[in-house]
């Protein structure tokens, strides 16, 4: 059949992938605390026309090696092909695992790597299509259905400052009234409507009562809390008791699919998660037991845009919410969140972010968030533009920091000696 | 914000819906028989630029009423924006029902009425996005990941000719060597590799010994067998153990998810559904129960490629196989189910369709079957066009034909006065 007109400049023609590193607060949470930089991986796929797609996923050694061995794949690829680059990609790395640095999402498997490999490629590529049509890249995913995206404030306890630095200006929060204070400079400067804590960091009494002190000193704003399956069943069915009429979720109180169910039998609120349903042969047991009434749904390791669109639709109709989850990330990242969350008729709650931790960024004109929400983009593609010098910074900085994996744990071992990551540790 | 670049040239002007009818042979069913003509609609979405994209479904009163009620609610659309067209007639078409005149899926509802509405608009939008980018259909649903897409030959029970007409040049099969006959000349023609039997007909053990007769005529090719429900669980569960070994599967033998996970539960071959699973929402009962291991997706009532693609990615999800179901239509519906089915990476079977028994058309180029699958067009769009002067022809054959809603038990009694629709009737 002869080639669509205009297929040859739309070729995949180079395929670029440089690990970046950026300035990262000590944010603690149940594995362990925050380096002092962050990781990521920046991808940008060109065609032979030379537009420029772009991309970010994780920066960990593991996951950079997977991707490298991927990128030659997708040359010769039209920038619309997204299925034969999965196909692609599927058969390039048939087998090859690397280890989840970022979240805490369970055992690795080759399907899941497939999945956060594919992510950040096809991310790129919808950029492209969105430029070669002019068409932001949430008309590619169907057409927006919200104006603007809502996002919470992520509230983490933290130091002031990482061991042997300097502060970072946003204040340790080791307490309620610490969480208070940097809950209330989160709303001041963003303007955000709801809150999330990080929490898992310390006994689940103290974290009851920095819930209770955001709901007391800002009584308009849902809260949600994260104790990332820090606790035992009965600590988990104690706390959502405690907690009743004050959270808008509990966010993975206890680890796995079966704990997660038995918490929500009896929970008052609904729980969400990021941990016991990452992927989508995860779901059938999820939906018989009941784990999760909401899916925080993250598109690095759900396999792409178009995937999480998936994701969104197999929670509406088998009755379970949808959010976002976050890790942290820069710029590319949160515009690619923002077209999903444009596309996705299901979303029912706002989405998490770490974008007011990072204070660098790869592209130049990152979306503001603005009385708690992005607005969604209507320029052509993802609507960001790379910042070549910024890359180029951030890469050296990669380069020069000598960190090439995630290690919250180790990190802080270098001042508890004694921590071990906290699974149903209370 | 900034529109995009060419947004005002892509913006949906007018939108024209024809009713279409085309002659169509006496098909025997459960239901009774087809009619002398079959009933389409044939939508055309223009943009101010001047594409046409092309849709097609239904032709009932009703779901033409529907549908020309929500048109103008298309006008001044950019082409890309499914969502918004169906947030729109969603608007539009609020509480608004139609019956099913086409299929046997149960009792009409808002929503799937709005699914069958948004259906051939989406198509048509689908085509204007393929043109304007220079790309197939497919490639905005993701990409092609096969070349072919296979299709199986569909036996009907029939008469030679209609009450007063000349013979259709296909003969009467109203036994198991006019079925044999039949297929051997679909076979020949076409190429087809599979057969799927429409029974429900006559009393199941002539259906058997048809089925036996396919088996030992063309033992290469897998055969299944439809009776619409006209079986009670016994006779399915007899019917189901007889042909252990001889149907590929068996399709709704007897009403209802329960009714079918009960068959299912029993049965040496896999069951499958076009009647029981009809929306989104009989999923989670219909997973729950074990109510068919083969979904046929039909974007006409599933609201459209995209939801197909959904609904083919939660088959995957959850086990259970995927082909496609078809009603008598024209060739712009077999295009836009071979871009679907090229885009969908789940389907597992053979699809449906009725392309043989129509002779007539309303495009100048329809997709031919060749070895029993069409080849994946890759022209921009659907890749097929409309024959203007066809286009005339058909709807003027349906302002004369007189018949304004399909009617097949109707249409039988006129020869059979006490017939009634077989509904676990045996």
């Amino acid at each position: 059949m002869a080639e669509p007109a205009g297929a040859s400049r739309d070729r995949i023609d180079e395929v670029v992938v440089t690990p970046v590193a950026f300035a990262d607060p000590p944010l603690l949470n149940a594995a362990g605390v925050h380096q002092p930089y962050a990781l990521r991986s920046i991808v940008q796929v060109r065609t032979v026309s030379g537009l420029t797609g772009l991309g970010e996923t994780y920066g960990d050694a593991a996951h950079l090696g997977l991707l490298r061995r991927a990128a030659p794949a997708l040359r010769g690829l039209d920038l619309f092909d997204t299925n034969g680059m999965a196909v692609r990609l599927a058969a390039e790395l048939r087998g090859a695992e690397a280890p989840d640095a970022h979240g805490l999402t369970g055992a690795s498997s080759p399907s899941k790597s497939l999945a956060r490999v594919v992510s950040p490629f096809e991310v790129a590529m919808l950029d492209l299509a969105g430029q070669r049509t002019d068409r932001p890249v949430h008309a590619l995913l169907g057409g927006r259905v919200r104006d603007a995206i809502p996002f919470a404030a992520y509230l983490f306890y933290k130091w002031d400052r990482h061991p042997g630095g300097g502060p970072d200006g946003w204040g340790a929060a080791l307490d309620p009234d610490g969480i208070v204070a940097q809950a209330r400079a989160m709303v001041d400067r963003y303007g955000f409507r709801s809150l999330k804590l990080k929490g898992g960091v310390f006994e689940p009494d103290a974290e009851i009562a920095a819930v209770r002190a955001l709901r007391a000193a800002l009584p308009e704003l849902p809260v949600r809390l994260d104790p990332n399956a820090a606790w035992t069943l009965a600590t988990s069915h104690r706390v959502a008791r405690e907690l009743a009429g004050d959270l808008q979720y509990l966010e993975d109180p206890t680890p796995g699919r079966y704990g997660m169910a038995a918490v929500a039998a009896r929970a008052p609120m609904p729980l969400a998660t990021n941990m016991c349903v990452v992927a989508f042969d995860h779901l059938p047991e999820a939906v018989r037991l009941g784990s999760a009434q909401v899916i925080l749904a993250d598109h690095h390791y759900w396999g792409g845009l178009r995937a999480s669109i998936r994701l969104a639709a197999m929670c509406d109709v088998f009755g379970i919410g949808l959010s976002m989850h976050s890790n942290s990330h820069l710029g590319i990242s949160l515009a690619a969140m923002v077209h999903l969350a444009a596309a996705a008729p299901a979303l029912s709650y706002p989405c998490d972010t770490h974008a007011p931790w990072a204070v660098d960024d790869v592209v130049a004109n990152p979306l503001p968030i603005v009385d708690g929400s992005v607005a969604v983009p209507d320029a052509p593609g993802l609507g960001v533009t790379l910042d070549e010098a910024a890359l180029a910074r951030l890469h050296r900085q990669y380069l020069d920091c000598g960190i090439t994996r995630r290690d919250d744990a180790g990190y802080l071992r270098t001042v508890q000696p004694e921590f071990r990551k906290r699974v149903a540790a209370w």
